[in-house]
């Protein structure tokens, strides 16, 4: 007799898979795991397949051959999507986030880990097939959204300083200028970040006119990586014109009324 | 006739609730979802529960009464976490880690989504029952860690800044000294950030002589709210009095030799 019965098995097997995104699991570990046969354990994957596709929880995938295993790849749907960023979007319009100089206060939004996990969720799903192999971002406010980008990814992040600090060891450094504040800053890199010819994602939290982006992009020429994608949670209406090309932006952000208490923000189109 | 079954009703539940930790769900909630009877989806909790405490997986809990339901609590066994602690002391061991002046580079440690993930389950477990109700952090190194300790606990992150940024609106700030270079530095605030009264549970990367630690306590303490834990990964051997108490720290660290390519790492006496 087994071990543990079936939905003892699929619902553990879902949860191991699921806590482990985009990680290979071979049939043997199930096997050891739960004492059962690999037969049966090909069993309960086409089963637990079924139940996250059914109900729009992600996607298992299955590799066949000698280094094959099983999956989870995190999948969220459209309307999913939807939902989460029109909810956004009203929490961002409340007139007490206007901060002086009409900016938006939405520390407590990129921070909010439920938030940040969702963001981190259409990241991965949009990004999937890029075949990413770091993410990257700048310190600071994008660090939650290019963790969970990461964490669905299942890929290393990388925090581009803007001090040398002895931890990071020998660092590679640009300068830069901001885009909106013209101003020229310094940005680094750790040697050992990320080795040479491999491909990476840029996440940030705020795309104004690019400085900043533009920078980092360069910095990635600097290290010879190459940038498979670039994703920021908003971006500003103006300039329309950024430093910078081929980026996902969730949401964009127009006018912000600090009179009238009124802030401008909706979903980006590809969402619509 | 029940729209699904059993097993698809307990793994997509074990999924939904452990996606969404320590978040209470009503059994409403899953009797829409499910289109069951809530007498159903009653005995589908008793299965998931079951079911993650024999697989170590976490806890579920019911709450009873009107404003009930079902949560899925971070749980892991001193087993599991002895496993992992012993795991990432092998890898800090690695001399090539050693950084001239005896640092050790382990930005790719702390910044590695699974590795994060799992330090955000020790602490969650750990500070499960403090009832904090924000995790604090100062930027950049330790906010990977408090994040995942956040998403754990289902509460908001906060990050502590080293320069002050309009992004934040009105801050409060502190001077403080930097216990192991004596110099004085100013830490920032939003005062959004947390109302007066909260309960604050604080997670850093790194504690050497305590000067930053003490002065985030400082800033909780300007801000009035209460400190209800405080949580470091790793830890210096010396100095051996530091400049706080009532911490825990994940690792120890000993004598680093540049020379040899020693590097003297071992989990915390709360963890043999």
């Amino acid at each position: 007799m087994e071990k543990y019965k079936r939905n003892e098995r699929v619902a553990s097997l879902i949860k191991i898979l699921s806590d482990n995104p985009n990680q290979l699991f071979s049939l043997n570990y199930f096997s050891e795991l739960f004492s059962a046969a690999k037969s049966t354990i090909s069993e309960d994957i086409t089963f637990a397949k079924k139940i996250v596709e059914q109900m729009s929880l992600g996607q298992i995938e299955t590799i066949s051959g000698a280094s094959g295993g099983v999956k989870y790849k995190t999948y969220i749907d459209k309307a999913h999507i939807v939902r989460f960023l029109d909810d956004l979007c009203e929490k961002l319009r409340e007139p007490k986030r206007i901060i002086p100089g009409n900016y938006i206060y939405a520390s407590d939004i990129i921070y909010d880990p439920n938030i940040s996990y969702m963001v981190g969720q259409i990241f991965g799903t949009y990004f999937m097939n890029t075949g990413a192999e770091y993410v990257v971002t700048i310190e600071t406010k994008g660090i939650t959204l290019a963790h969970m980008t990461a964490r669905a990814l299942n890929i290393p992040l990388v925090i581009i300083r803007r001090e040398n600090r002895v931890t990071e060891g020998s660092t590679v450094s640009i300068n830069y200028v901001s885009g909106s504040s013209k101003r020229i800053q310094t940005m680094f890199i750790s040697k050992r970040a990320i080795p040479e010819g491999k491909k990476v994602l840029i996440i940030d939290d705020f795309l104004k006119a690019g400085g900043t982006a533009k920078g980092i992009i360069g910095l990635m020429k600097e290290i010879k990586v190459d940038v498979v994608g670039i994703g920021f949670l908003m971006k500003t209406a103006e300039p329309e014109q950024k430093l910078i090309n081929d980026y996902i932006s969730l949401l964009e952000v127009g006018e912000v009324d600090e009179q009238k208490g009124l802030i401008n923000i909706y979903k980006d189109m590809l969402f619509s």
